[in-house]
């Protein structure tokens, strides 16, 4: 497709990359507009006189430079430079548009819309090479039909918005590109790891913040971890024979499940919350779903601590071993914060595993994905359980101290660099930063809760103020609001969240999530993380849903 | 440490992002050199006159600036802008110096040095925010005391190189910043991954590319879904009953194993390779460690077929039930292609999963980390594996097609974004583009083989050409090579290398693996993936080893 109009996607490219205060990312203008526009050369070079020195480009011509003309090949610096700038400058256009509320969240198309190919953007591979000039207009287009998480109407999830430092950090961290199972080729980042975590357990409360951890791949598989240090504590054999070496094992996680996966967090803390990634820990490290019990939760939705040692005890009566429960700190749902230290003497008493957290700055703290630790009391227990090292993998010929190395602990091999953006942001902010941050989130959730509690036509969830930035409500159209309860309403109402974020999908305008629970049918489910939100774009939401939802 | 001197931190700052000419970053200045240089005024703008336009910046004072002014803070967008291309001015001086065979490879330093603070470097972190200059100063001291993987002399490990590309991509994806779970948040990423696992079974063999899959944080975690899915596809009951649901089963993999916990490759594609990442998924999964079985290699590391079949029967006699073979194509240590074919004639035999491949772009084809594929010829199997998914979860009320929705394939809830920067690699060199570097690389391991084999004072590990681009050989200095073999000889040769290494290190000249192997004691693994590395590179490793070593 591109091959039929090269000069056309050039005109394209040259234009969007000097351009940016006409708003080129935003308009779906199509490659014939691109020409037009670029045809005019005023308006252009008016355009890039306004700017800043450092905007000003060698013209150089992306259109016959390709990937092997780029570093390490010979006289590759200046075309990689070249290169990189013109990526700079598509990438800090883009950052200014996520936080311009002119601009819409998503330009959304359907997937076979986006496989037929849009305006050129061709998603196939091929064997031959594109230009340099090709690779710039894909990166384009990738931003253009993406979403913009960090846009201040974006709230479909807890992980939004677009920490400048935070991306500033993983800048580097790829520019860096090394891997943390060693001291000797990630020094820097191993040390930073091992400070950010005993901080961590600091602010958790363990004495002197001792005890273990590692950052991984993500929320479930922290909690995946947690899983198997807990059998691996009581049951250290199963690591050599195998399940079958220890009796029937259960554990506890709430009943309360999130439609779509997603792991939540306190703060961006959580004690191994989440149900949906308990159950799938539960399968894959052979426990068996059926040997994850659910935990009935209150009307908030919090597990019911007499619930547990019920079924603590109905476990045993049946032969079971209960290992270990999952309390969560601000459940992905309702926002509820289990109660912790109930559960915790719960389990003291039945002598289940109770030291670990899970704890997610790339939810509530706005670090960007991935970024999950898994925080343990018993130091040296990570090693101990996913260690494969006989003497002989032991380097003690190694000239430095070898106990900096990680490798022993993760179930990973290569393992990413996730430390580095977490710890930029915290010297940058501080902790008092992420504090005022999750304060203000918090504002905003109070000030939605506010202004729908008793605003005609909506109803909330659950009775009471959120816990947590959650706050879950049905909003009934018109038609709905004179209706008897009884299932012709339900029905209705089922159908209602889906359509209107269908509606604000379509239009562009915002995103925010829905679901159902239990007997309850669809209902929004609003999540503040996001730092660029203000009290203007929950009105906003609000005006959008009613607009979209009015005539429903 | 910084508050004691911010007037030379700063300076040191304005310096080091304006005169990259001046090669700042590779040397070991203190902060006071920093100030003496700095005073220099006439320098600095004789300097800065010789540079592109582009570089000129304007003289934003990052001393007074936080974090809390950047977007999306009001009027934020200017010192956001200028933040970043002070970051990106830091980050492309490194690009350069990477690729510059006059800076070293590591400034090397033990755990207690970067502790204790290096030069006003401190890792500790604060309530208080710091300064965005501080944070533009913390940024380079990074990478000053990080190791440049991608240095045309860094041969440690097969994920060497820093491709220009690959980095493009890795930037993009940050500023995304989104999550692989749903078409919803991540439409354009979704169906990259989906196109691009198309082509990889394509490439692989299988007809018309069908099957499934998905990419994981490393080959680790892909050789895990690959055990799991294998248990799915013969005890399906173990999802929801656990291990003892299924009688007692036994994993096969190559004795031969890696010192350091790496994952391998052929042509960064691997059959489920490396006895120790099968060891630990062994562990997790709940088979146990033991039940894990060594197959026995020839003398160039290849699994013996006949070793395999003997083991299975064997295990069935004791009542097991033979599962799984990891196959591997490019082994860690000697580079050795197990016999795929026969292996999976044997699995075909007795009835034992052969149908994935983990294949890790991130190894051989320079994809910068982490970028690693599980591959799955049967269509479905990793939902029906992984999927929690009750009716309930299921959101047949969303507009567009939710098939496209990948969180129920996977273990993990949140997903990092690894496809793009592997599919815009992939556009920008062309399947011919993968091929052409690999060629280059196995080149260069036959011009080090041919060096070396004959060479005085050095002896191959093992007969015959490399099957792969690993050389493994033993350096002996002058004092060894007259001696018999015997005890002494052993004792002293398996010191050589970490001996040599140290030095490398310290010297921060080159790097490369050493390790023993059975009962080889320690010896070179040299690999080669990196893009940058020609024959004055391996040359120059030569040189240096004999350099070092030659009088020990």
């Amino acid at each position: 497709r591109l091959n039929q109009s090269p000069k056309r996607v050039q005109s394209g490219n040259s234009l969007s990359s000097t351009c940016d205060t006409l708003g080129f990312l935003q308009k779906n203008n199509s490659l014939e507009e691109r020409g037009k526009l670029s045809g005019s050369k005023n308006l252009l070079s008016c355009d890039n006189s306004d700017r800043d020195a450092r905007y000003r480009h060698n013209e150089t011509d992306f259109s016959n430079l390709f990937a092997r003309d780029l570093l390490p090949a010979k006289n590759g610096e200046e075309p990689t430079i070249q290169f990189l700038l013109e990526l700079v400058d598509i990438l800090t256009n883009y950052v200014k548009k996520t936080f311009d509320r002119s601009t819409k969240v998503l330009d959304f198309h359907h997937p076979h819309q986006l496989l037929e190919g849009m305006e050129g953007f061709n998603l196939e591979l091929s064997d031959q090479p594109e230009s340099l000039e090709q690779i710039l207009v894909d990166c384009r287009d990738t931003l253009k039909y993406g979403v913009r998480t960090g846009h201040p109407r974006f709230f479909n999830q807890l992980s939004t918005g677009l920490d400048i430092i935070g991306l500033a950090g993983e800048w580097l961290t790829s520019t860096a590109n090394t891997n943390m199972f060693t001291y000797e080729i990630a020094p820097v980042f191993v040390l930073m790891e091992q400070l950010t975590l005993k901080k961590m357990r600091e602010m958790i409360g363990w004495p002197n913040g001792e005890g273990d951890g590692l950052f991984s791949p993500g929320g479930a598989i922290s909690n995946m971890y947690s899983v198997m240090i807990a059998r691996y504590k009581y049951f250290p054999e199963v690591k050599t024979k195998g399940m079958s070496a220890a009796p029937r094992l259960v554990l506890f996680t709430s009943e309360h499940v999130r439609q779509t996966p997603t792991h939540t967090c306190w703060n961006s803390l959580s004690l191994h919350l989440s149900h949906y990634s308990i159950k799938k820990a539960g399968a894959a490290l052979g426990f068996g779903t059926e040997n994850v019990i659910l935990l009935s939760t209150d009307e908030r939705g919090r597990v019911i601590p007499a619930d547990l040692e019920a079924k603590i005890i109905d476990a045993k009566q049946k032969g079971c071993v209960p290992l270990f429960v999952n309390a969560t700190g601000g459940s992905t749902v309702y926002g509820a914060f289990d109660p912790i230290n109930e559960i915790a003497d719960i389990c003291e008493k039945y002598n289940l595993w109770a030291n670990s957290v899970t704890w997610n700055p790339h939810k509530m703290m706005g670090v960007p994905l991935q970024c999950s630790a898994i925080l343990v009391r018993d130091k040296g227990i990570l090693a101990g359980c996913n260690s494969m090292c006989a003497g002989y993998l032991f380097q003690p010929d190694k000239q430095y101290d070898v106990t900096y190395d990680t490798g022993d602990k993760a179930i990973q091999c290569g393992r990413h660099v996730d430390i580095f953006k977490f710890w930029l942001m915290w010297k940058a902010k501080g902790t008092i930063g992420f504090e005022q941050h999750i304060d203000k989130c918090l504002d905003l959730s109070q000030y939605l809760y506010n202004k729908i509690k008793n605003r005609e036509g909506y109803e909330m969830v659950f009775n009471g103020e959120p816990q947590h930035t959650n706050v879950c409500f049905w909003y009934l159209p018109q038609s709905l609001r004179g209706m008897p309860d009884g299932d012709e309403r339900r029905e209705k109402l089922h159908r209602v969240a889906p359509k209107i974020k269908a509606m604000m999908m379509e239009s562009g305008t915002t995103m925010v999530g829905y679901q159902p629970q239990g007997n309850k049918v669809n209902f929004f489910r609003m999540v503040i993380s996001n730092p660029a939100a203000t009290q203007s774009d929950i009105d906003f939401l609000i005006d959008e849903i009613e607009r979209l939802g009015h005539d429903l």
